[in-house]
């Protein structure tokens, strides 16, 4: 009997239980809070990841350790790692929580990225901005997410002259500037993209390398909004995507599932980041693939061979972000599928998503077109429609 | 929030509360025996069926009542319906509990079925013998499964002389009659079967009615060993028998999903038996079809609408029976899936299954030719090989 340990009990926790079942495993998740959802469908353990006599329980009652939550620290993963196997190992865990780290990884692996500077202070700031211009973003290095903890410097009024620039760099500064000596900022040009495209990709202990086909992402206000699968790409611009995954996880030695992140901009690739986990833009392959990234990260984690990455069909994801819509639209659908994560509605906070699955990209227009209608949410699903369509 | 209870805490709990997360659903799962399997993923009450306290605080806690196991008493069925909805309802449950109700049902309904007779005493198996004839077999009206219960009567050596047929009817009688009083007993000719057949079939709380499309099953001393879906049938015989489940189930009041066994012989089906809940039969809807029977029996149960059965392609379901094999052929097949129920060896006992999923027959019948050969299981795989090249 393997029991697997996760840190962090999200919706990600979950489905990886889930998944898992199936596999003969058990779980045990460690969150801070008593009400995290993966508590519902697997036993919980409640403590502080700084705290080493929860970090102690938990090692001792696990076989190997992995992640629902990359923001974990650094150093409570590497405590683990001396007691029990942890995949994603915390070296690469640890480059993946910083933005900058991350960045200058790419580059060093011809991963081509947007113009980017680390921040320290206001005269950095100041250096930056004359280098790199607006527009442009302002990030903390660490522990943001779903566009947290970001400041976007718009190319203000009289643009270039040096009075409109000071302006813009104090609303940045004063927004974030007080978090730089905490968890550290990043400068980095505003890719005005074509579209953004997410690699979810897997590596075995055994240094296998799989990915799913390309997926496309749409944002709103910074969130996961919607993803489609199979992205339609030119296959060469995939290849480019897959070989720039397997350079990054052979670099990190990663072990299980990753994602990441991508911009399209006149046909060529930036890349914006990694996640060192199961990803949001991979859901669709739960239904829409033969093996979902779930069940292939615990595969991966576990050493066992990874189960095929081939597509059914055509699938598309909805965030649901903040409350549930009524689920009776979707399941009205042939593919319709849905995903409660079980927590208590919060504005931006992720409860759940769906998943429509059509063998054809002409019927899952049709199912996203009737789904956003009975929905209200013409403008959620209009853009992978266009993308079905164009 | 609703919480689902399930009467029994086995596989089948397991895999319904794995299915059922997605949907928001909460579980609490009734067993006999703390060790159940469904309780590695969902709340476990411990109490006997027939415990008015255990059954009350059961019904206290949970907003609609289902069952893994269909032996349940049918009176705790019927006290447990006066306080919370349950589905399929008692009456139906009732039934299914009784070959003989079940096969009077069948008859009543034009759905054929091999001569019976009811067996209260050995004067009436003498009178059904000399009507049935042998080969046929004895059987307990309830509480059988897994082929428990049941004793052939071969055509004895001299067959048809009266002191013949009375050997063979001692034996009978001596392995079977003592329980005549408690269970029943019915008499059943053989049927000399071509292949035994499914219909996994559902029916909604508001009367619709679905099926997967029919089953093709093998059984190894009574237990179920191998299922083929899509069967590979005459067309009109696939409607003769959703007709066949449709009446059933309307007849019943059904509601949820069920499965009907036929066996097929010369052209013609005859039913053998009603199981009133998710099915063994049925496992391979997991990978092999859009809606799972988990899924679609919660969503019959709850009142929401049956997600498509349409099935991906040709799927075979392997039992592990006893022991689980090594799953690394399994894993190593590109639609290749495992299930492990988390329960320890024990001879004769249901441990697990695995599904084969492919596009075409001919792949299908090729992954079972590598995964029975890497097994040495050649010859639980045979049968659906030749029938996926037959
Ligand atoms: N340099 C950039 N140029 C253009 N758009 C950007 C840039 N950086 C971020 N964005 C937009 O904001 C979104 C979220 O940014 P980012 O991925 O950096 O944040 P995050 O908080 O890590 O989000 P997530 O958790 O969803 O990955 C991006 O997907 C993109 O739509
Ligand atoms: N009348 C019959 N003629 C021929 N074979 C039979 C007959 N009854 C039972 N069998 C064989 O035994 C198997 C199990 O019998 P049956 O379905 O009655 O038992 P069970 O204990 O309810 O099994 P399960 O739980 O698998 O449904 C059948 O699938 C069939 O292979």
């Amino acid at each position: 009997m393997t029991t697997v340990g996760i840190l962090g009990g999200g919706q990600l926790a979950r489905m990886l239980a889930l998944a898992g079942a199936p596999l003969g495993l058990r779980f045990l998740v460690m969150d801070t809070s008593a009400e995290a959802c993966a508590g519902q469908f697997a036993p919980l353990l409640v403590g502080d990841y700084r705290d080493e006599a929860a970090l102690a329980d938990f090692a001792a009652r696990v076989d190997v350790v992995t992640f629902d939550f990359e923001n974990v620290p650094a150093e409570s993963a590497r405590w683990l790692s001396a007691r029990v196997p942890v995949f994603p190992n915390p070296g690469a865990l640890g480059v993946a929580q910083d933005r900058l780290a991350e960045k200058m990884l790419f580059r060093e692996l011809a991963i081509p990225v947007p113009p980017f500077a680390d921040i320290a202070s206001r005269e950095d700031l100041d250096a930056a901005l004359a280098r790199i211009g607006t527009p442009c973003i302002l990030k903390t290095r660490r522990l943001g997410y779903d566009g947290k903890g970001q400041f976007r410097l718009k190319p203000a009024p009289g643009a270039g002259t040096p009075a409109a620039v000071q302006r813009v760099a104090d609303q940045a500064w004063a927004a974030l500037g007080p978090q730089a000596e905490r968890v550290g900022l990043i400068l980095e040009a505003f890719v005005p993209f074509d579209r953004e495209l997410s690699v979810v990709a897997m590596r075995g202990r055994d240094g296998s390398f799989d990915t799913w086909p390309l997926t496309e992402n749409w944002h709103v206000d910074g969130v996961l909004s919607a993803s489609l699968a199979p992205a339609r790409v030119d296959p060469a611009l995939a290849e480019t995507a897959y070989g720039h995954a397997r350079r990054l996880a052979e670099a990190l030695d990663y072990v299980g599932v990753f994602a990441l992140e991508l911009f399209c901009h006149g046909g060529e690739l930036l890349a914006n980041e990694l996640a060192p986990r199961v990803h949001n833009s991979g859901h669709w392959t739960i239904e829409g693939a033969e093996t979902s990234q779930f069940e292939n990260h615990l595969r991966a984690v576990l050493g066992l061979a990874a189960g095929a990455t081939t597509v059914r069909g055509h699938a598309c994801m909805l965030n649901w972000i903040g409350e549930l819509p009524d689920p009776a639209p979707v399941l009205a659908e042939a593919g319709g599928h849905w995903h409660d994560y079980g927590k208590s509605p919060r504005a931006g906070r992720k409860v759940g998503h769906a998943t429509l699955r059509a063998d054809t990209p002409e019927a899952l227009a049709a199912a996203l077109q009737r789904g956003g209608d009975a929905l209200g949410r013409q403008s959620q699903v209009a853009p992978a429609i266009a993308a079905l369509r164009g």
